[in-house]
């Protein structure tokens, strides 16, 4: 089935792409002046630095915090090396080079590294497969590569370097068996890999996805019969996936590890994997917002088309972690439907889990709220913040990619692009785009010198309707249709040529399919990839799920300026004829707390029309 | 209830509206040069007119074709006033005074006119109410009316005049009953109340409503056991309607009569009458093209939701008189649902009646067609024509309205108004846009002197999200809201002031309610109000009904100067990958013939998402 066939697109990665737009710009911002000062402050406030200097016998002291809390540090780090490769900075590189001293000093050795178990526990080391060894040591991987890249020092990576010859001496055929109770440490020994060519890394990662669903699990979730191996993807072998079970960011991280190891193994039971639960995810199992995992009780899923709203879990590192999974199927199988995804949580799902302010998160992101669940500063598990600060500063990379015959534009993001053809001519290309409030982009092309190559342009599937003119000249027909949600132009470029496309951007009414009982009778409303909210701070007299809405009903659209960041907003009238107002759901609980819903009761009413 | 009282709008005449886009200027010519002069030989070569001459005993001979051919000649008349209206035209207004002579002196001495009575059976008067007598005489009335406006001669209205000093000598409160078999009669006798003065006009127009539904009806379809008299909306008093039902035709004109009544009456039972049997006729009885009646078999209604679309009947008098009804409608109640009905029939139902060379015409109008069904020039019945010849000329009188705090913009339409406002002062009114291709309206707003007064714009049900700048400054919340279907601008304008209207268009993909069963798993598609379908001719390889269309899959939109007189086209890709294109639906059966489908077969799969 040609779907399903590998096609290997590269990445354009996001130091290549420079973002200069009112949306994201402003982010990066705040990510590089609030977002990452903060979390390193949390992470010395909260003794996770200090668990390092302990392990490295710098300072005295017992671990503190939990013993995953080394992956927080590594994720700040991963962050602020995005961040130096868009804008060095020696101050925010000296902090950092201090901290690698510190983890440095804390690998043992034997390269082993987790400072939970150095601390705590030196001898209970590899008995308990839900203790995120390996998980802890992924991260570090990521943060490595992400440090090197930015800075060429070789420190950390020679750390996990270290960390990951260790974990190659202990485990694969012929040796320990070991069934990582939180995925991450597969994608990361493949980025380690790409990075320094040493195959035994990429081999190690796809043992260890080998390992799943054989009954080789060990330790506390095992043991516990609410949660069981389904519950860390250990309940089938991964080629034999049928479903998306259990705790929502290991699922995810799983599959992106297997869409890695498709790069490297082109193993063709793995993509039939890939294919089947993605579509089992994104069909079933995934909110409007791109949120996925509907229980608190195992962070993850339940049964299909369990979409409640209000207990939404919708974890922010399963957003997060969607994206880095479907970006990976975009570019292993070329098709826009994972792009789609991948700009669905951009706007929505991922985005909402920080605040304007750069310095607040949510963990949780559900769909509707009496008024009681707002954004804070900081986590006892503080995956979600450290997983935004490496997110946001590589957002970049979502909006390109190469083929074999030329440039994919994944994203309309307004700003600047050096690629690099695969037959070496650099082509830069410039967007400008009020994306995501307006579906106009013009996209100007200079290639270094004149050739022919091809340039696909995602249709976003909530465009319907959409127009293109390619230096002034409008397309037709066959030589502008969409293939896979993707229209491809192939000609002869010469530097300047531009390339305008319209995609219409009407405000849609979303309805939910039928099984989703928690919507039935309810409308959301989405424009663009943007889908919006209520909150109370522009509805105070109402109280929490007494408004109605009805389809029929007309919205003036209207671009804020000082609203919220600047938004478009949605104002109408509601069921009763009151006045009322949608704004973008990322932008919720950035005002006076109060109440939120997404999907909003009809009023009970005839459809107009008859047929 | 509020919705039931009426406001009262008044008409701004098409006279006062000049019309200055590619859509209908274009049609409008050709209905001057060929429309109009082939309608008026086709009555000169099938004895339309002859019937006249014998009647009045210019010629020898006996009546020849159907007795309703006269209505056929009036309505003509009607479109040439019109187009005189438009444009004077010394050739075609002697030729209509030609005719007109000769409908003079067709006139019996005590007023009656009818030629086939006076001709074929003179004892037999007002022996048959289905016979059209006063339908006849309703067109005469009308064609009286607009003759007169447009020349100022009143030779046809004096013969009007007698007729309806006629009938009133006949028929009234102690005279004898009479229920028309055909209504029509009705909206003329007010409307020439309107242009007389004449007090029992309108009181004979409401007398002859309240005929109806009271047993009085004799003739040919009461003697029918299958039409009965609820083919003529006989079965109940007018005031107690609950349902649309019969012939279409007569059932649209009698509602518009009963509109103008409530114009002059104010009765409350009308009033409620006429929001009941709307919402029945709109909200189950209408098809997406806005045709109505499905049966060939009554040229009617027949069960709720009936809407099939090979058989549909969908005579275009019908959907023409749709316009009639709605239009009124809006002016008495200052909706703008009913002016969205309005702009359903001129863009489709009514427009499909006649092809882009102006000389040949729909009857019936199916929504789907195996290749057999052609437009041809004429009909034994050939009402539809000739209605088209008196609806088109007059379109301009639907772009706007007067209320007494200022002025409705309806519909939207390239070119200028001149506009009297109730203090006297007049506006000139100047429309840019390219609709119905682009939803952008500039509307500049030159009144004589600066002044406070409100300008309504309509907001069509099909567009969602709009924008709105009032001189360049973008207007927001309340004082753009949409009430009614208007957002209302009311503020103190001066010469040069401009409006800036951005409506959404986008492609939609519209789905019949689950109780229409011919359309399940099918969508249809629209853009702003054009309803398209598919043509063999773009098509060649492929079967009746073999196309299917994904909700998913992504149209490029095209405007083709040189297709079809200028339409957007639709283009994508089939269910099976093929390319496919969408015409609009009013366009189609203008190439070489074959199949025609508006309602397309949704490929088997799987939803995307899962909310």
């Amino acid at each position: 089935m040609s779907l399903s066939k590998p096609l290997n697109w590269r990445e354009v990665p996001f130091t290549q792409v420079t973002i200069d737009d009112t949306f994201w710009r402003p982010r990066l911002e705040v990510l590089k002046k609030v977002t990452l000062p903060n979390c390193l402050l949390k992470c010395e406030e909260t003794g996770r630095i200090a668990n390092f200097a302990k392990a490295g016998g710098r300072i005295e002291g017992k671990f503190e915090g939990i013993y995953f809390n080394d992956s927080d540090v590594y994720k700040v780090l991963e962050g602020v090396a995005y961040s130096l490769l868009l804008e060095r900075d020696a101050e925010l590189e000296a902090e950092a080079d201090r901290i690698i001293e510190l983890i440095a000093s804390a690998q043992e050795p034997d390269g082993y590294l987790c400072t939970y178990y150095t601390l705590a526990a030196p001898d209970a080391k590899w008995t308990d497969m839900e203790k995120h060894e390996m998980y802890n040591g992924g991260h570090l991987i990521e943060a490595a590569v992400a440090y090197y890249e930015a800075t060429g020092k070789r420190q950390l990576l020679d750390v996990a370097c270290r960390l990951a010859n260790h974990y190659d001496s202990l485990f694969g055929p012929g040796k320990r068996h070991w069934v990582e109770g939180h995925e991450e440490i597969e994608l990361a020994l493949i980025k380690l890999y790409r990075t320094t060519g040493e195959e035994r890394y990429w081999k190690l990662a796809c043992w260890l996805l080998e390992e799943r669903g054989r009954g080789h699990g060990v330790g506390a979730i095992w043991d516990k019969p609410e949660w069981g191996p389904a519950y860390c993807q250990d309940d089938v072998p991964v080629r034999e996936i049928e479903k998306v079970t259990g705790h929502a960011v290991r699922a995810m991280y799983l599959y992106s590890g297997m869409a890695d190891a498709v790069r490297v193994s082109g193993d063709p039971a793995y993509v039939d994997a890939l294919h089947r639960v993605w579509a089992h995810t994104v069909e079933r199992n995934m909110y409007v917002t791109g949120g996925i995992g509907p229980s608190r009780h195992n962070e993850g899923f339940t049964h299909d088309y369990d979409l409640p709203n209000e207990s939404a879990y919708c974890e922010t590192c399963a957003a997060i972690a969607m994206v880095f999974w479907n970006h990976r199927m975009n570019l292993l199988f070329g098709d826009g439907k994972f792009a789609d995804v991948v700009e669905r949580e951009m706007y929505n799902g991922a985005l909402a889990g920080i605040s304007l302010s750069g310095d607040r998160f949510f963990y949780v992101n559900p769909l509707a709220s009496q008024g009681e669940h707002h954004r804070v500063p900081w986590f006892d598990t503080s995956c979600c913040p450290t997983n935004l600060a490496r997110f946001l500063p590589s957002i970049g990379q979502y909006v390109y990619a190469r083929t074999p015959e030329g440039i994919v534009v994944n994203q309309y993001v307004r700003g600047e692009a050096e690629i690099t053809l695969e037959n070496g001519i650099g082509v830069k290309l410039k967007q400008a785009t009020a994306f995501p409030w307006s579906g106009t982009i013009e996209l100007e092309v200079s290639p270094e010198t004149s050739g022919a190559f091809a340039i696909r342009l995602r249709v976003p599937e909530w465009c319907r309707g959409y127009r293109v003119q390619v230096c002034g000249e409008v397309l037709s027909g066959a030589e502008a249709s969409v293939e896979r949600g993707y229209l491809s132009i192939e000609r002869h470029w010469s530097a300047g040529d531009t390339i305008l496309l319209e995609l219409d951007m009407p405000v849609e009414v979303v309805r939910s399919r039928q099984e989703v009982q928690e919507n039935e009778g309810r409308i959301a409303l989405q424009r663009g990839p943007i889908v919006y909210c209520v909150e109370q701070a522009d509805h105070a007299e109402l109280d929490y799920d007494e408004m109605t809405f009805s389809a029929r009903d007309r919205l003036l659209r209207e671009y804020r300026n000082e609203l919220l960041g600047g938004v478009v907003t949605l104002q109408g009238k509601d069921g009763k004829g009151r006045p009322c107002r949608f704004i973008p759901y990322y932008a919720w609980d950035n005002r006076e707390p109060g109440f939120m819903q997404v999907w909003i009761r009809e009023p009970e009413e005839e459809r107009l029309y008859s047929y």
